[in-house]
Order: C-alpha cells, then sequence, then structure tokens
C-alpha cells in the first residue's frame, strides 16, 4: 500500500447541467466507477461471492472537494490510491485531473466490507484473498 | 379502462443537461416514477410480495416524443392511462404538460408481470388482486 | 442562523442499485434538491437573475455520512440547517431520517455565490436580497 | 448510408436497480453516449460551433424495445446505424448485444438539428460539414 490505479474517462451529455459543466454528484458515480476498475484489475469484483457469502461494500463516508468544473467531452484522469485498509474497512482518494493537467477535483471514501442475504447486511473481516490482492 | 392517475413534479437542477433543459432520457425515470405512484395510489408496489412471489415488472419497450422543452424549477404535470391489459402485460401512457399547459411530451410503456426469483425473470398472468385494482 | 427547513422525499426505483437499496451518489442528488426546495421556500432560486446578472452556485466540498440504508418507496425526511454564511460561500447540513426515525445519513455542503457569464463563473459577494431571506 | 459505428460499454453499478439489472433508462443514456462517440469518430461533436453558430440536437422520439436483461459488470455491444437523414432531422438505430452475442435491446432515435441562442432553439437545415461526413 498504497496501491495505485488510473482510469480515463470522458464527461458524457446527460452528466452535464444547466451551468454546463458535470454535475457535482457524477463526480461519486465516477469515483465508485474508477474503483469497480480498480477491483476489476485484481481480479477482484465489488459484487462478487467468495465461499458461498455475497460480499458487498456500502459506503460509510464520502466526500469531494471541486477545484474547476470540467466540460462536456473533456477528459477526466482518475487516480485512485488505496489509504487505509483495516479490519473490514478500506479508504481510497481519487484525484481527478482535466484534460490541461488541471486539478479538477479530489474525493475520498471509506467502505466496509459486509456479507449480503435475506437480512440484510453484516460486518465482515474482509477475506483474505481481497486483502492479499489489495497488499500486492 | 382505462384508469387514469395525475400527478405534478416539479424538473430538478441534476435532471437538466447543458443545453438547459430536462434531459430527454429523464422523462423515461419521471414516467416510470407516475407508474409507481398510481400503483401505490391503488394499495399495490411494483415491488410487492403475493403469496409469497416476488412481483416484478421489466420493460417489454417504452418510447417518448417531444414536443416542447422543459426547464429547472418548472412543474410538469404527468397524465398517465392504462391503455391496455393482456394476460401478463400492461401498457400505459404518460402525457406530460408544462405550467402554461403546454404539451410537452407523451410516453407509451409496455410492460410485463414477472416472477423474480434467484434463476431470474418467470413470466406470469398478472395476479387478479393487481388486475382488479386496475379494473376498478 | 441555524435557518432550517424540513422536506419529505420517497425513493425511487431508479434510484436504488442491486444492493436492493438507494444508490449513495443518489444522497447528493436529494441534498441538491433540499437545498433548491429550501431557497424557494424563501421566494429565491439558486438559478435566478439579479439586477441582470446571473447567479450560481457551485459547490466547493460536500460530503455524506451513511448510517442505515433505505429501500424503495420509503420516505426519507430530509432537514436542512444553514451552519455557516461567510462572503461568498455557504455552508450547510442535512440530516436524513428514515421511516421509523432512525438515523439514515447525515451530508454537508459548501457553496460558493459566483456571476455566470460566456467567460465563466467569478466569485460574488453574496446579494443583500439573499442574505437577507436567509438571515431571516 | 447507412453509416455503422459500434463501441463497448460496461454496465456500471449505479446503472443497476433492485432488480439486479441495468435499469432501463439507462439504454437512453447509453444511446447518446454511442452517438456522441460516432459524431467524435467522425471529428464532429453534437455541441459544436459552426460560423458562430450553436448547433444542438434535440429529440423528437426515441424509443427502446427489451429482449433481455443485462447485469453489473457484463459488456454491452452497441451498434449505431444512421437510418435516415432528411433536411433537418437524423434518426439512428442501435443494437445492444450481450457477452455471448444475445440480443438485449434495440432503439431508435429521431432528433433535429437546432441553432441554439439566448431565444431557445430554431431548427436548422443540417449544416454540409456535418452532412458530408455523416454521408461518408
Amino acid at each position: 500500500m498504497p496501491k495505485e490505479f488510473t482510469m480515463t474517462r470522458r464527461v458524457q451529455f446527460a452528466e452535464t447541467d444547466l451551468a454546463g459543466i458535470m454535475h457535482f454528484a457524477n463526480y461519486f458515480r465516477v469515483m465508485e466507477e474508477v474503483e469497480h476498475a480498480y477491483f476489476r484489475s485484481l481480479g477482484l469484483s465489488v459484487a462478487m461471492k467468495l465461499e458461498g457469502v455475497e460480499i458487498g461494500w456500502p459506503r460509510v463516508s464520502t466526500q469531494c472537494q471541486y477545484f474547476s468544473p470540467i466540460k462536456f467531452e473533456e477528459e477526466l484522469q482518475c487516480h485512485l490510491r488505496v489509504t487505509e485498509m483495516g479490519n473490514a474497512s478500506l479508504t481510497h482518494e481519487v484525484e481527478f485531473t482535466g484534460p490541461d493537467q488541471r486539478k479538477v477535483a479530489a474525493g475520498k471514501t471509506t467502505m466496509v466490507c459486509v456479507k449480503r442475504d435475506q437480512t440484510g447486511f453484516t460486518s465482515l473481516r474482509i477475506p483474505d484473498l481481497i486483502r492479499q490482492k489489495i497488499e500486492g
């Protein structure tokens, strides 16, 4: 750690708002897309089954700071770093950079590993398979 | 039949796009909100359980015609009419009217009643309870 | 201050995800809806024109903590409190409560008043009209 | 004509709903993404300026038929064909295919070329530059 991952993502028309820029809530969707692409890059999925248990990763907290707007069809570079892995929780940060290397935004998410079943979610120690992949 | 239902719905900021109007794909979300509010008005839910069976209503087809744009904070009047109920399928139309009574859009959706379980969806005759409520 | 405002908002189908609960990013959309409803309750709009100037409120930072999931068709009670008003910036917090009074989530947003024109955004002292309405 | 374009697009978590599949309204967003990628592949943009005129493409009508659901992290192959170009209008169809070549959905959109300015939209003959690129 920190484990890193980078992805490029174009701003889509439906993600803009009447101010002509990407709507602030859509950064959270992109942040999640980066996280899931990162999991896939490790051969994992955020919605995987391990030994018959359906794993899930609900959010505990998430935040974003905005430095500069980004427009339709511009490309966001999204750089993820895992900054903390606890017993059941995982924290990562994502830096968003614009086409001219300008700082666009920075996000941070803490999520918790759970077992999902009919009754809901139960907190779960991050399984070793996942832990080892993230620790690299 | 036709069974009718009317609802008013304000256009939200996140639903607009850089052209300053409600994004065309959001009409489909609003159409679905009207349909679900209609079901609730009958004491039903689109995600209900009947005799242990989880009911679902996946779409078969959906369409929308656009006559005039609508802007942030304007109110859409949404008028739903059920136009056809088959063995397993249900078709409804929604007319969208703007604040000055101008015609904004008109949509149409056909969906099919299914039983949802682990293996997926199985087509289901619309249960009598639902059928009677819709027939009024 | 703090100025307060409360609104009830039902969770829509399209806002859920495969885990069966409202997707975490949608809290930011709801937070914005509450803020805009609050502005309207004061006779204001977040997209208003004052003396020929188009006002906007881009976000500086936003965050949310999640305590308990909420499901399709459940009603969220959303309680907004303005907690800080600076020269150009405005901070508010929103508490989300579920049907059984359980604490669902809590968000916080800081935004800045700007003048919007062809060249982009310019930071602006919060106009007196808006300031007075918020101070009550 | 028909001019064709193909793109692959992974289903994101936020695009699923509680039924565990991509929400039906999101096909319209993907359809638009394909259309915009097609325009870019021709060296065009749907939000371009030509000789000082801001061009836009509001929808006249759009529809989708659904054959088979698609799930989180599956890849949709999206195949666009322009089927009609009138004086101001453009129609295209998109076929969505799943990972195992199964037919997932098929959409169709008619949009109209407009000049966008302060007063709104004015219908516009499709400019020759765009017409030639589409005719190939």
